[in-house]
């Protein structure tokens, strides 16, 4: 079975994916984000987004209810339902279910964030937290009777509420549960790049060793990116391919070594 | 089992109809509206709700694409996944599909509705069906894994997109398929009133046979539910309970007869 990863950008070509996906005819699960759609959201309802940045130096979306109302809109909502009606006609029998619909993703509200503002230091709380445990029965059920399960946040956390949660995190964890033989990862830009801002600098072929070298030297903006894929590997992945979402056959062509080969 | 239909209304107390449902300890498939959050959603993103009405009479919300994503950001989104999370809060682990989520709810598109605008009769066709299908095996599975399935729109149509349906539909086609023993709809009134502009017109008890004497009778605001009930008998409904939404226990008090009885 694969595990596809799919961004949230806007021109990520989901259609192409699933026609590409349904020629396989292989198991998968789909996790998919939907921030540009959020975005849009956000500022279409005159909702402020809020980012916060810790004094570990990572930045991260703060999620009250409102963001979350919103975030619930955008993801389990139109993306989801909208990419759901694009497997059927693709001939896959999707069925979009959110962390907490059966308690497919079950994690743990983050306890807060340190952040310092104006010269103050203090925790401030959201909806968001870790996934830790996964609905493996509910997920191989509907694999093993062709059902093509398209996963997103919200997740539940350990009092049933719903909370936000890093989609990288959630992969990780289905990674470890489900041992895919694949992971691809579907971004707005040709695979993992050198330097984010130059499309010529895409690494076609990184080992686990690299991504260790890497992120000692990468900028805080790529610092996540790498960790996340550490992480990935340590759960068990052998095979992790980024490639760009946007081509025809984002993934005939990731399949076929166009993005960055991860090993 | 039970059938619980749970209107679209914003005073409708989830939450208790949830606590009561997990002390009944019985089988259940929530069928739920948002058109409450829909028209605010609508109203908050600026996008005109078209009503048509049809030259037979009945009236009915025109679902364009855009309307269409509002609809499943209302429905499949934001009421879809809050309803999951108080069930999940009170024990039940239940899973929000849509219609098009695994084909639960397959139909066909409307043809048309013939409407007269400025003295001139046209056909003008929108995305929304009745349904015809049902998946009753991912249902019936569910509901021996102890999941409570809670289902909404939009519905599948026959060339797979996603569209908009009468969830009076959708219930009359439940019914037939699962044999429920009670089906019970929740609204924000005390039950079935003779006219709905009082009250205190709530009939207690009605029969199969009163609906169709009341359909004779009824004006065109009653004409649409008196018909979808006199359907739902067809579809082999035994029992029917029209109940108060907005109490502390309502279902509980459905149960004991507080709202109008049909049998």
């Amino acid at each position: 079975m694969i595990i596809l990863k799919i961004g949230g950008g806007a021109a990520i070509n989901i259609d192409g994916i699933m026609s590409d996906l349904a020629n396989l005819q292989e198991r998968a699960v789909i996790v998919h984000g939907a921030n540009a759609l959020r975005d849009k959201l956000l500022q279409e309802l005159g909702v402020e987004k809020k980012i916060l940045t810790s004094l570990s130096g990572y930045s991260s979306v703060f999620t009250d209810q409102t963001a979350l109302d919103v975030l619930i809109m955008a993801y389990a909502g139109l993306r989801n339902k909208r990419i759901v009606e694009l497997c059927q006609q693709n001939g896959l029998n999707a069925i979009g279910l959110s962390g907490i619909d059966g308690k497919v993703i079950q994690g743990k509200r983050n306890t807060g964030i340190k952040i310092e503002e104006h010269g103050k230091r203090r925790i401030v709380r959201d909806f968001s937290g870790k996934p830790q445990k996964v609905n493996v029965e509910l997920l191989t059920w509907l694999m093993e009777n062709h059902y093509l399960p398209v996963l997103c946040v919200p997740i539940l956390d350990e009092n049933n509420f719903a909370i936000n949660s890093e989609n990288d995190d959630i992969v990780t964890l289905l990674q470890y549960h489900l041992h895919a033989q694949k992971i691809v990862q579907f971004i707005e830009a040709p695979g993992f790049l050198k330097n984010p801002d130059d499309p010529d600098s895409l690494i076609k072929n990184m080992t686990k060793e690299d991504l260790e070298q890497f992120e000692d030297t990468a900028t805080l903006r790529m610092k996540r990116k790498v960790l996340a894929l550490r992480k990935l590997f340590l759960s068990g992945a052998v095979s992790v391919l980024i490639a760009d979402g946007r081509g025809e056959h984002p993934l005939v062509d990731a399949l076929n070594g166009k993005g960055t080969t991860i090993k």
